[in-house]
């Protein structure tokens, strides 16, 4: 093989980048194959592909506040949100209240502030109960009971409580969607070092601040 | 062409199904390309293909209301609910809150009935005032403000408000994305005979049983 | 509770469709909640929303070469494909090449019919060998080595191939994403009354001219 | 408001971070509402989201390969691909074969290499002539005619073709579907540093090495 990279690349001005993995590198790991690269006939295919259909869910408002009783006794942790979410369970591998859809009940006390992130998954917040605002991409939104707010996937956010109530979100996001096609990102706290792609293995965890973080 | 498959059907016991669109039949209509087939190099193409980011949208509660207002003075009609829906306009041709998710606020009056039907969207419904039930895939749900109900793709629905209140449901469904993959599908009323495909051209209307309907 | 839904409908001059589960019907099964709803914490959510990282995958040729072959020396049957499929089995619940797409390679004999039928997911056919036809919604698209049909959803297609060289075709499709969504539908034979939402427990089987589905 | 945040995180022993973006800012650009934020009633929402049914596309070999012809005459850019794709005008702001899926067809000459890259839209290639190896998250799989690989989401990758042949790769993405979503990742060359989101007006152009780059 003639490789004519060094050449080429040598002739350019621009100060050099690393664009390649293989050169000048030994690997060990060769593969002709894959354990993992599995070929099945229709019939063997067609018995898996289907689902088992889901049932609907109903989730009680009553069951929902006494978890955020619980949650609420804590103060808001840095890199994590003070929330409860509503899974149907039928759904399996696709963990949301829908197999693409993850629906949050999150909480904030007056004072507080959710800190500032980001995700590729988009989310939708349904002002249930408080006051307060959100700074999005820079701008100050003001929400009161009954505003919606519209995050578009990788927008900063940060939300402030005010007022004497509690604030009450109901949050609509498509991670499950994007979790389950190993295509979610998250960046928290703000910072391009911070951006982490969501599978298990790459990212230690959801909670990048926390002592205890798995 | 020699073309067996007369001789190899008329071996089987089974009544004869119809299986082939181009047996025994002229085409007029032959192509040996597509006008709609587009070429594009990897500079023409990755000009297009990102979108422009899109604003965070907020949407105001007293301006929901006063929609909800206009639509509750009329009877809500057979196959089309009465509810108002939240669109971020710069997501353009996807026609959502966020790109993929329809969010919609549905009224109800006490003793009024939204008539049962199903789609292959998702819908998630939020109890924000009133009470009554629903009855999905012949289970009877009882709900009440606060209570969240996740309804399967495919199941059939029906929404009744009891109680002396209005019903106010906040509804999550990722119909955008369907709709613009061209993979929605719609039964309402009942009945095998009205299942439709959600694409202009194909089906005439959403609403089959109104007079007016384009 | 007050339903006038009667009332109104009586006062309509179209002919009465049935539009409600509920009315005049006695639920056995009344549900305050259901079993499958779980409500879980950020704590516990966060643990199980990120999946696994799936691992590149390889299939060789001449492993499909050899599927192929066995699979060739059957007749085509008529409501199933002649096809083998690659599947990355990291990928679990999701059954692809990748979490969201199929990849199949499709065996057609000189002569023989794939019989029209329809879907809403995708499909696009690249042709490695062989030469015939496809009629797709109609119209007749001739195809020989090296192009490409895209075959929109929902669109009625038949493929035929002619020659003297076995057909071997490509082909992609996302429906794993739709099958996972529960949001797949499948035609065929043609025919309204042949449309199958694809779950289990709903749709019999793939195959509803086999005298042996399950 | 009584913000007590500061207080809070000063009791904190792990080193700060900046997590808010209101603390200590003024916002001139302060909002009630936005002027994005359309709400529609029933009857407007279901005359826009349905889309126009897209026709079939054929796209015939000897035009991929006359383009082809004509993008093989340069040498391969660093930050760029040299292929060509097929899209479905029908399709239009969803700039694919079908709505949500990319086909491009990527010619390599012997010796060159296309730089190591990776996006969270998956990539599965098809190799229709010439033979090499990928390397993939560190792991070299060797290739030639007929072969598949599949790349999963955000795993870096770099393509080397060998032997005396050019290598034609048939490659299917989800890009549209990301793109479309605004939920689109690219990082190259390889480096946190370089994560991009790819919507316009973030990410300056696909081509960050080219000095051309718009």
């Amino acid at each position: 093989m003639a490789r004519n990279t060094t050449e080429r690349r040598s002739a350019s001005s621009k100060p050099r980048v690393r664009t390649s993995i293989s050169e000048g590198q030994n690997f060990p790991d060769v593969r002709e194959t894959s354990e993992n690269g599995d070929i099945l006939t229709a019939d063997e295919y067609f018995k898996i592909v289907r689902k088992s259909n889901t049932r609907p869910a109903l989730w009680k408002w009553r069951d929902v506040e006494r978890s955020l009783g619980e949650l609420g006794k804590d103060p808001i942790r840095e890199a994590e949100r003070r929330f409860c979410t509503l899974v149907n369970s039928d759904c399996q591998e696709l963990t949301g209240a829908t197999p693409y859809c993850f629906i949050g009940i999150q909480l904030i006390h007056p004072g507080e502030v959710v800190p500032a992130h980001r995700h590729n998954s988009m989310a939708i917040y349904h002002m249930l109960q408080g006051r307060g605002f959100s700074v999005v991409e820079g701008v100050k939104y003001h929400w009161e009971k009954g505003d919606t707010l519209a995050c578009p996937a990788w927008a900063y956010h940060e939300h402030v409580a005010e007022g004497d109530e509690d604030t009450i979100m109901y949050v609509v996001q498509d991670m499950p969607m994007l979790a389950a096609g190993r295509m979610l990102f998250w960046e928290e706290p703000m910072g391009q070092e911070n951006i982490r792609h969501m599978v298990v293995g790459t990212s230690p965890s959801w909670s990048v601040t926390r002592t205890d973080a798995p």
